[in-house]
């Protein structure tokens, strides 16, 4: 195992800095070893061992003292850091910051204030292949064309206006050019409008706020991209997970849910859906939107992906197919362009878009004009096109390489669906393999991705695991995919004394 | 009156295109006469008169019928177009849109799904002197600059990391550079941390919705911003006005407020506040900061104009006097530089930055990275600083115009408090003048500004109003404020009749 020499190590480890006597790390277990280090430190900060001000190893140091990576330090300290517990300056090293615990050290009570914060995870530093981000690689974006065309923005006559204050409805030209566009491929009608957010996640929100309210219930597909449940539990709603398989959300599930539940709002991915990359069939659609129509309700359609379509032919819209004026289109410039620059945009009826207008102003006023301005000349000058041709070429083979590893590498009994464009791809791993227990091995070998509890709409998804493939070339694809086998099977291996399981090659 | 051939109309206008024989005009009336209009026509709409689809008279057709200006025409017909009742078609007119009412004509019933809109203005296209919004003037930005910094910018090695999608907490290196720049002026300390958001106005919407969620109290000044209690409101909170004079909120009603409400978060702005003008004294300051701590109440500190002052010392922040850590500084490049590009930030403790970085992750992932870029590498080269400084001597010159003019040519009776940085004047008319009143005559004459009960946060302020100078050059706020005596004089005029007061040559 080379440099991962504290394979094996189980109870705790002292060495000779006395106030990090407590450090426990346990090779066995499903928490990676830069967290349990972590935890440590937290616990030798907590009790008073570590105090305020003290200075910690250097990262070099401590890692020759526990046979760790020094890179796994690192994740440990940054990890710390982010929670506010220590206090890094280059140079100088890593302090315990100047209080004992989060909220501690004010005069003013926080804690009796603000709610529990969620636990955020940092990707440790020594992972040298991420499956876990959903982004586009940063290595294809069109630099050239994107420095000539923002210079052409930049030395315009409309300058002056683009850095003035704004509209709540986004900057003119370009709801102008994506309402004609709209009209123009029949998805918007002359009832509907639009309006420019941040990004499609902004529209989720002002959505969430406008459409359902506390008490209210909102349908979704289970497992989902996480800031979808999270944006409309924010808002006050109670959410009612649909199941889905390759065809996308299922619509017999849907029937019952809007008899049992009377939801108000279904929201519906309906391209490459996020985590697990299925397309709802035509035949779906169909049925969806005639299901919305007759219970009355409001379809929100999150399309995030739409345009980055590998293999297969594209399928009309569910906002195309609406008849009743019930759907409101979520698209993006986000996740096809620049993920930087936040454009995203909402496609609905007149009555829809001047409350959210209303609710934006209060939020934020308008979005980023500079971007705005950008992102049109972008489209406007073909080289969107042309950008978008490059990256579903890109995307076939990033596919190809993703599933021809998949089925060469993982354990049997492991099933994947391979999808028809996006960026993510949905593994469930065989009995007895859990995502978690799988990411933890798979860290230390410098792999990662999420864990399926990571997209629960309220199900667990224990073995099930989102690998995003958008932002690598299709050498590292390979390389991770077969590194996760590897580690797929030194947990299997772990675990054959109890079960009984071999790894072994796979099938899909 | 000249152009304004219908000064004097009331009653009922009748001519000659039949679905528009409803026509109502009352020149007696506070309501503008292009409004007027617009309601006209929204109830020729409603009732079925001129039905959907249907072609309106041309703006200038329908100016000569009516003995108006085409640009009120135009104002009418761009506010029911807002609304959704006509469409407009460029070189073809404008028509009836495909429903009688905004929400009818969908076979969804939008009607019972929605909420209420507020009723929003449009500025007639005529105003040829808006005193209405507040925001710096477009011919003052600083374009040579801005060129040249953002294509250092554009053709950096960076561009590629700012084009992919970033943090929740900001761009690291803005974030670096203003949370050092904090810590120098001792803003910030040790237990402090800063995130980036869309501007002021995004910092105010993820702490209400932190702080102050249904059933909780917030103080704040009133007459006030309109987005500061909206965006409370929106989040559940429940708004308590303090009154406000020329040397700020009002300490003594705070305390009080304090011990009957106890309020969860008490909203200060401390300079150059929006509407007023007013500027804390720093005796307040210091008891405001006392109040605080003492009744373990959350200090929002608004600071959107800090940098703007014309004359006078900088006073310390309530941030820099707060010694128990309660206070939470908002502070924005948008109103100092381009209100084009939202960048503003939050500096907090620790604890609260972390749960706002959650719930920013949630509302739209990350602000715009191009923007952010941009106004580092503008604050950083020194041009941020230079602009600011032609700013303030530009300022100097605006308020003392505005001042002049208010004192020359507002009627007797009328007081207005001099500021001493910002873009707002705030002005209180003599009785029986109301700024509705004066809003609709001086609009006639080309002359806009808003009316008191815009700004309140719970009381009328039927005779108040809000001069937004920013924008201006002096010879036109010399000019607008002339008008606005003469508007003034020509109420007066009307009422003088009944209450036997005459216009007058202005004293403050």
């Amino acid at each position: 195992m080379g440099q991962f020499g504290y394979f094996g190590w189980s109870g705790i480890i002292k060495f000779n800095v006395p106030a990090l006597s407590r450090i426990s790390l346990d090779a066995s277990s499903e928490l990676p070893i830069y967290k349990q280090l972590a935890d440590s430190i937290r616990v030798s900060i907590e009790q008073g061992a570590l105090r305020p001000g003290e200075r910690l190893p250097a990262t070099r140091e401590l890692a020759g003292e526990l046979g760790l990576n020094r890179a796994t330090v690192s994740a440990a300290y940054a990890l710390l850091e982010q929670s506010g517990l220590l206090q890094g300056h280059v140079g100088r090293g890593s302090f315990v910051a100047q209080r004992g615990s989060e909220t501690s050290g004010f005069a003013f009570d926080w804690d009796g204030v603000l709610p529990e914060i969620e636990q955020s995870s940092v990707t440790p530093e020594h992972i040298a292949i991420s499956f876990a981000t959903s982004r586009p690689a940063k290595e294809e974006f069109p630099l050239p064309e994107f420095r000539r065309l923002s210079k052409e923005v930049i030395d315009s006559e409309g300058a002056a206006d683009i850095l003035q204050l704004g509209s709540a409805y986004g900057y003119e030209p370009l709801r102008r050019y994506l309402l004609a566009r709209a009209t123009e491929e029949q998805t918007a009608r002359a009832s509907d409008d639009l309006m420019i957010t941040n990004g499609c996640q902004q529209g989720l929100d002002l959505l969430a706020r406008l459409l359902a309210p506390s008490g209210h219930k909102v349908l979704m597909e289970d497992p989902v991209y996480h800031g979808l449940p999270r944006v409309f539990q924010r808002a006050g709603a109670t959410i009612c997970p649909v199941s889905i398989d390759a065809n996308g959300m299922d619509v017999d599930a849907v029937a019952g849910l809007l008899q049992r539940h009377r939801p108000c709002v279904l929201v519906v991915t309906p391209n490459f859906q996020n985590p697990t990359g299925a397309t709802l069939s035509l035949e779906r659609r169909r049925r969806i939107v005639d299901l919305a129509q007759r219970f009355g309700v409001i379809l929100v359609e999150n399309d995030v992906y739409g345009e980055l379509r590998y293999l297969g032919r594209d399928l009309p819209s569910l906002k195309q197919l609406d008849e009743s004026g019930n759907t409101i289109l979520l698209r993006s410039y986000s996740k096809v362009s620049f993920p930087g620059l936040r454009v995203g945009w909402v496609l609905a009826p007149r009555p829809v878009i001047m409350r959210l207008v209303e609710a934006k102003q209060i939020c934020d006023l308008h979005s980023d004009q500079l971007s705005q301005a950008v992102l049109l000349r972008f489209a406007e000058s073909g080289e969107l096109t042309r950008h978008l041709e490059r990256t579903r070429a890109a995307g076939r083979e990033r596919v190809q390489a993703l599933a021809d590893a998949c089925a060469a590498h993982l354990p049997v009994g492991t099933t994947f669906l391979r999808p028809e464009g996006g960026m993510n791809l949905w593994l469930e791993l065989p009995a007895p393999l859990t995502a978690h227990a799988l990411l933890a091995r798979a860290e230390e070998l410098g792999v990662s991705f999420l864990p399926g509890s990571f997209f629960s709409a309220g199900r667990p998804h224990p073995r099930g695991l989102r690998i995003s493939f958008g932002g690598l070339p299709p050498g590292r694809i390979t390389r991770g995919i077969q590194l996760l086998g590897e580690a797929a099977r030194a947990v299997l291996g772990t675990h054959s004394a109890q079960w009984n399981h071999e790894p072994a090659a796979a099938l899909v």
